[in-house]
């Protein structure tokens, strides 16, 4: 065997396309809940756009649930070279050697039959022929003494190009901050600060590590480890190069699916009142409703637009619908959408979009009061506004 | 909780020690031999001396020997911030996340039982309070389905001064090259290009994965795996700090035992001729005898000084004594210390230095004929030359 010991001009490297996916699993069921997902998720979404990802993001999942989205990324990852990653922020543990994400009704004691393991799920994007597999698993990887399955994943392929960062050394846990509602977690908080670095993947974590490894408090209980037997100069950064004619496009149609928010209207009622339907994503599974009197007939002094009569599927907590400033909804995320939406209007939050078994209808009930009256006089309006963000999917 | 984000200055990081166990296991009494140990072991030992590392190098080793060579090198590390490094070259296999070196007498059904858990390695050199543990593993990573063992290695500790260096990816081979005795292994033929570099130390091995990647060869089968969680600026060419008073000198005292040569001496024998005998390391378990004849009265005409009554515990081949050339000998590494041999002896190897139960004493047996006559007279002088290289660590 003969073979060659120069290196080759390095090749200008591209992806096809750069899809993630982003879960963060925060109000567990019978786990202590977490505080740090929802802002990590949306900041590291944030970053990946900007780095032309196309990211679907999902707050709060059941297995079935996770398992589905992890099936529909996968779907996005067909054919060619890409750039696929996943971020997951939630409970975890690590047993023999494979990494597992704990779904938000994992029983109290759960075992891997109730989790996603993380190595499955990068023996089917290995199948799909991905160019670059990213794994940012913001978790701890302690050990779970309730379960003793020896999972049984198959061999992994020798594809040179995977990539783990985990947020925290093995036997060990991740850690959040207590520094109100909007803080990070650890990992997020560092590595939001080199994610746009043009470096290779390997590099800009390392850098991550020895930046994360100066914070005092952590030292001695969490530190990031990176796994990667990345053959190539990949990063991030690197172009998304055009595709061939009608390669991308299916890709293309799946992924801006999960994307479409419904389109703002205007709903007449018959007392000669309109009102303005708005409508704001946080994250692929949750978006915000807003209703907004454009228009009222001069003898209606009181009038306001309140949403009802939501699919009970969805998660919609009463105490986060029709309020009248979008800081009541109690999202820490209110700052990053509030400025784009009119203000004057009432706000509600509806998560859980993911269980949506049918196309998303509610009632608007319009309560007005005429000028020298007393009473409340209440006309509704059934809407329909299809399936928005990932209900499109059928996640089911 | 509050904490600073910013980066402090980066510190003149120093090593208190540098030490490195290279272990390569080539004969297996059970399963296939290999062929790249012998010079990925030595080429590797070479160019860690140039960094100032103080480096025991074994091959052929045993179970029992194998765990005595371990513990060894963990009283060498001993206190203090030091750059522990183990190179492993040999038949392994990874089962449960765990890896397993396996020696040279596992039987042919081996189990986790029969072999040395890098894990277990790893836990202990922890427990050293080591400043940098680098584990170069290059071995197959394949499942072991004899073993349905689970290990049971206690949790890691978070000391954030971790780095694997694997030759291939999980459930994948470690190639040899069949390119004729000098070659190298894949992993060292790259490794040693980069080796001395000043880097820290995960950026080389990221820099040894790339540069692997080139290879056409293996593509698809064995890729570089690195793993590490250091959070440091750590390099192999960090300086080593200057002791404090007696605190390295309990460390070199243990290390120069396994490094001690016996001196180069001069036999003389009744007849009156002087043979001097010499020695040469190839290993820390592997050293060349010399035997030369310097002096020799005017009527003796032929003269030769053969070694004789070897302690049987020694792997001493036959064909490997008394050559007249070093060619003869068979090693590859024959080229590295001939050079600085004289001409005109009869050179053994003497293998399994490990295995002296005492101090190595043999025999030299002078065989020489006065001119004129034609038979062989023989004059015979018994040697003591105490425990030399590693022999002197006992490990029994």
């Amino acid at each position: 065997v003969s073979y060659s010991v120069t290196t080759p001009a390095s090749p200008v490297l591209a992806a096809t396309d750069k899809v993630a996916l982003l879960i963060g699993n925060m109000h567990y069921l019978h786990h202590k809940q977490l505080q740090a997902p929802v802002v990590d998720v949306h900041a590291l979404g944030a970053l990946l756009r900007q780095l032309d990802f196309k990211v679907v993001s999902l707050l709060d999942l059941r297995k079935a649930e996770m398992q589905m989205a992890v099936d529909e990324f996968l779907l996005l990852l067909d054919k060619g070279v890409y750039a696929g990653l996943l971020y997951y922020a939630g409970h975890g543990y690590e047993n023999f050697g494979n990494s597992f994400m704990v779904p938000i009704d994992a029983p109290s004691a759960y075992t891997s039959e109730h989790c996603l393991c993380v190595q499955r799920v990068l023996r089917e994007m290995q199948q799909r022929r991905t160019g670059l597999n990213i794994f940012l698993l913001d978790m701890c990887r302690k050990r779970n003494l309730n379960d003793d399955i020896i999972p049984q994943v198959g061999a992994l392929e020798v594809t040179a190009n995977i990539v783990f960062g985990y947020a925290t050394c093995a036997d060990a846990e991740a850690y959040e901050l207590s520094q109100g509602e909007l803080s990070n977690g650890i990992f997020v908080t560092f590595l939001k600060r080199w994610l746009l670095e043009d470096e290779k993947i390997t590099v800009l974590l390392d850098k991550v590590a020895e930046d994360m490894g100066t914070l005092e408090i952590t030292r001695g209980r969490q530190a990031l480890e990176l796994r990667s037997n990345l053959s190539e100069r990949r990063a991030l950064t690197d172009p998304i190069r055009p595709p061939r004619q009608d390669e991308s496009s299916a890709r293309n149609l799946q992924w801006a699916k999960a994307h479409v928010l419904p389109e703002s209207r205007h709903l007449c009622f018959d007392c000669g009142v309109t009102v303005q339907l708005g409508f704001a994503a946080e994250f692929s599974n949750i978006m915000i409703i807003y209703t907004r009197v454009v228009a009222a007939p001069k003898d209606i002094t009181k009038c306001e637009a309140r949403l009802t009569d939501i699919p009970e599927e969805l998660d919609v907590d009463i105490k986060c619908t029709n309020k009248e400033s979008p800081e009541d909804l109690g999202s820490p995320l209110v700052p990053v959408w509030s400025l784009s939406c009119p203000s004057c209007c009432l706000y509600s939050r509806i998560c859980g979009l993911q269980k949506l078994r049918q196309e998303l209808a509610f009632t608007v009930c319009l309560q007005y009061r005429y000028q020298g009256m007393d009473d409340f006089v209440e006309e509704r309006q059934r809407v329909n506004v299809g399936r928005p963000l990932i209900a499109k999917l059928n996640l089911q």
